[in-house]
């Protein structure tokens, strides 16, 4: 007989806490691990006094639930997730709802969307974010696939989802099928982002500066008193300040090798598939992969001479100005995100609203910030934006930034100090406001090797031309010349 | 009746180049294409007179052929690939080769490999570079596939490919399955390097210094003479060079939106599935797909603020110093490149000789150039360095070219010109020679935030560590903090 409005199936931490999460906000909860074991655990130690109901099998579980059913997956993303869909589906009626809310592909979610619907029943690929903190208290969470399922989720969704300040659920609707879980990717790739532009003023300060663990810890915690106020600023400052067993700090026996799940990955791939110069998010990935090369790179300081100095001047305005390189460069990381959404709405037929999907990052998640604030304002202000940089607040804050920012970048590739997040959001800012980049020479070097044609400024878009280079100068070859 | 020692099929530009080349040097080739009309028009124009022999369709040409067989497709890369190659394989007799001269992607040539093996056949999947020139006169050729076909094909093969001045043939076998073609497609990645490196050098000489296209012919011309020696270095030259009707310079009225076929992202999508930093030819495709935005970028041109000035200095210490940038970089790109050789090796389980490929793209190909000499003298003295820019060669002409280029980077930051590719090479040189990075910071973060653990300086890899980061601070939360 049905006595839960919802079913969850996977307890893994994420799992137990979204449920408790469900419990705490008045929903009758229904739970299910395929490890027996784990499930009379997760009810003896908080389940129980939640008033959470468990099952042993996937049979009890879906006759505990009210139909429609809805059934939220908290498992292994990949094959795990399909075995799991194909029980369920032998099980559950039409118009039944599937929510998977582990880190699937996109693409996986589309094509689940696709074949779940084609058998009669709804599905919901979501992303959530916040770690178990998120999960247990108010995770960000971003929910695509069947349009049809949204009214009967929505409650329980946005019920247990963080909240803006004034009132707004970090939870909405995204699109259909894989539209949730592309948001979510994206969003972790611009995580992997911002934490390079923290790293890289962490490097700056203590190997270019030579500042203490205090003091870095003090610059860190005033900085979130400005426009950097964010969460991952936030830890920063209190890493900063934890100390080892010996009273050293902590962050001083961290080995830097930097492991990733994909997501990042996922998102440089298909900002390359998509065309969107994404560029600070792929330099954070390719920062991680070369961190990861721990061995190679400790012969290699052995042989390789750099400036192999640190940075001179006025500390406090050297600080200012690398405040200012990870400010101009987060900015520009969040446009950039912001294009690819744009560009993978073009290709995925989605209809994404790009002032919504700030608010839901704005609470809950890893990237949760102020700036989200001023990006939502933004895309108020013009839905259909190009890009964030040429937005009248962002463009001003850019324009005071700039001049910090260079100054940073000339610094530290004087001293030798990597800032590849930087230095790509700089270049990306200078060639997105130059209206004539150097790129007609790769195009007449297309043309000359390769007959690939070429468009004239002085003649209209989409009319192609092609010239024998070396005709013109009288000449049969290169290598005859 | 058996005539002829090998067939063609497809008689596109390259294709019938290729059957050209090959009756050049003896072979009897005959010839198909699906439009007969192409095939008359080819036989008329210049196949008959080469002794070629035409067929009009599929059976006839593999009548023509002794055995074993060997065809060789110059068709559509994809499903054009695939109709083809099932058609033929009903006509063909055990052991018979398949050459595939496409622009394949590597994991479809993988597959194919598998497919063709298990049906009996044999099947090679070689890059063909050097454009409609090098098809005719010498390409550079990079075949894998079935090893045990290989001693079937190398002579043709060498015989029309280009040749090293010592006479070695830009032609050797690569490895199995998808090995030549993956070649190829890093060739090709490192070739949008190489042009978005020129292109910078441009940009710095004719925007920031305001050289004329006489002064930049001359300079690349004589840059020619140097290191930077190059089939693209050369025709850049040319370019600068080439006038308009209008007598002024022709490159002026190219438009600066550069497109791209795909090899480039390819070459960053595998960089970043298999976790190698090529970061250079990563930001020479996003300069091609930021170049795109062309209306975008003439909007940001208008409201978005720069230093608006030129470089200022001595001209010629200024060129020297754009000469080193151009020149460090580009040994950072090779060296990206062959580090992903490295990790595609270990992944597909290839066998690669890296002083043989560089050697295969010494001549004949768009990318040759003397650098390339050097390349394979390197892996002569050290066949395992882990990457190039420690060999002691690469190593002190990247010490050598470090101060220049670090002052063109400083430049052209200091102008707002971009440099993406400059100080993305350079980033990952510091980075490269770095022993520790700041990445200890991103394995805090993480697991402060996802509890995904770290490892520590002071205590065996492998060994994993966890830490309740605010407990240490006797804090509850960030969000409470």
């Amino acid at each position: 007989m049905p006595t839960s409005d919802i079913g969850l199936i996977g307890l893994a931490v994420m799992g137990r806490n979204l449920a408790l999460n469900m419990a705490d906000h008045g929903y009758r909860v229904a739970v299910y691990n395929r490890t027996t074991a784990k499930t009379e655990a997760f009810m003896e130690e908080e389940g129980r006094a939640a008033g959470i109901a468990s099952t042993t099998t996937l049979e009890e579980l879906v006759d505990l639930l009210e139909t429609p059913r809805r059934v939220m997956l908290m498992v292994q993303a990949g094959p795990g997730t399909d075995a799991v869909i194909g029980q369920l589906l032998e099980l559950l009626d039409e118009g039944d709802i599937i929510i998977d809310g582990g880190n699937a592909h996109y693409e996986d979610t589309i094509r689940r969307t696709r074949e779940i619907e084609e058998r009669g029943f709804l599905f919901i690929g979501t992303g959530v974010s916040g770690g178990e903190e998120g999960a247990r208290y108010g995770p960000s969470i971003m929910p695509g696939g069947s349009v049809a399922a949204w009214p009967a989720v929505k409650d329980v969704l946005q019920a247990i989802s963080a909240k803006v300040a004034d009132g707004t659920p970090c939870c909405d609707w995204v699109g259909s099928d894989g539209a949730g879980h592309y948001v979510k990717m994206v969003h972790n790739g611009i995580e992997y982002g911002d934490m390079q532009v923290l790293a890289e003023a962490y490097s700056l300060m203590h190997v270019g500066l030579g500042m203490s663990y205090d003091d870095l810890a003090a610059t860190f915690r005033a900085w979130k008193d400005g426009p950097l106020d964010s969460y991952l600023t936030d830890i920063t400052a209190d890493i900063m300040a934890v100390p080892d067993e010996d009273g050293e700090p902590l962050l001083e026996k961290v080995l830097d090798a930097a492991g990733q799940k994909g997501t990042g990955k996922w998102t440089g791939i298909s900002s390359l598939t998509l065309g969107v110069p994404v560029t600070l998010v792929a330099e954070a990935v390719f920062a991680r992969v070369l961190s990861a090369l721990k061995d190679q790179r400790v012969a290699a300081a052995d042989v390789l001479t750099g400036p192999d100095r640190g940075i001179d001047g006025d500390r406090a305005d050297i600080v200012s100005d690398i405040h200012d390189a990870l400010y101009g460069s987060k900015i520009v990381s969040y446009a950039q995100g912001f294009m690819l959404l744009r560009a993978a709405a073009a290709e995925y037929g989605w209809s994404l609203d790009y002032g919504s999907i700030a608010y839901l990052w704005r609470e809950g998640c890893i990237i949760r910030s102020v700036l989200l604030e001023h990006i939502k304002a933004a895309f108020d202000r013009a839905p259909d934006i190009a890009s964030l940089v040429i937005d009248d607040y962002f463009r001003l804050e850019l324009e005071q930034a700039l001049p910090g920012w260079r100054r940073t970048v000339v610094r530290a590739v004087e001293a030798g100090i990597p800032v590849p997040a930087y230095s790509a959001a700089l270049a990306f800012y200078d060639g997105y406001r130059t209206a004539r980049l150097p790129a007609n020479l790769i195009q007449a070097q297309r043309d000359y090797f390769g007959a690939h044609t070429y468009e004239r400024v002085d003649r209209p878009r989409g009319e192609f031309f092609h010239t024998e280079w070396l005709d013109n100068l009288g000449r049969s070859g290169p290598n005859q010349g």
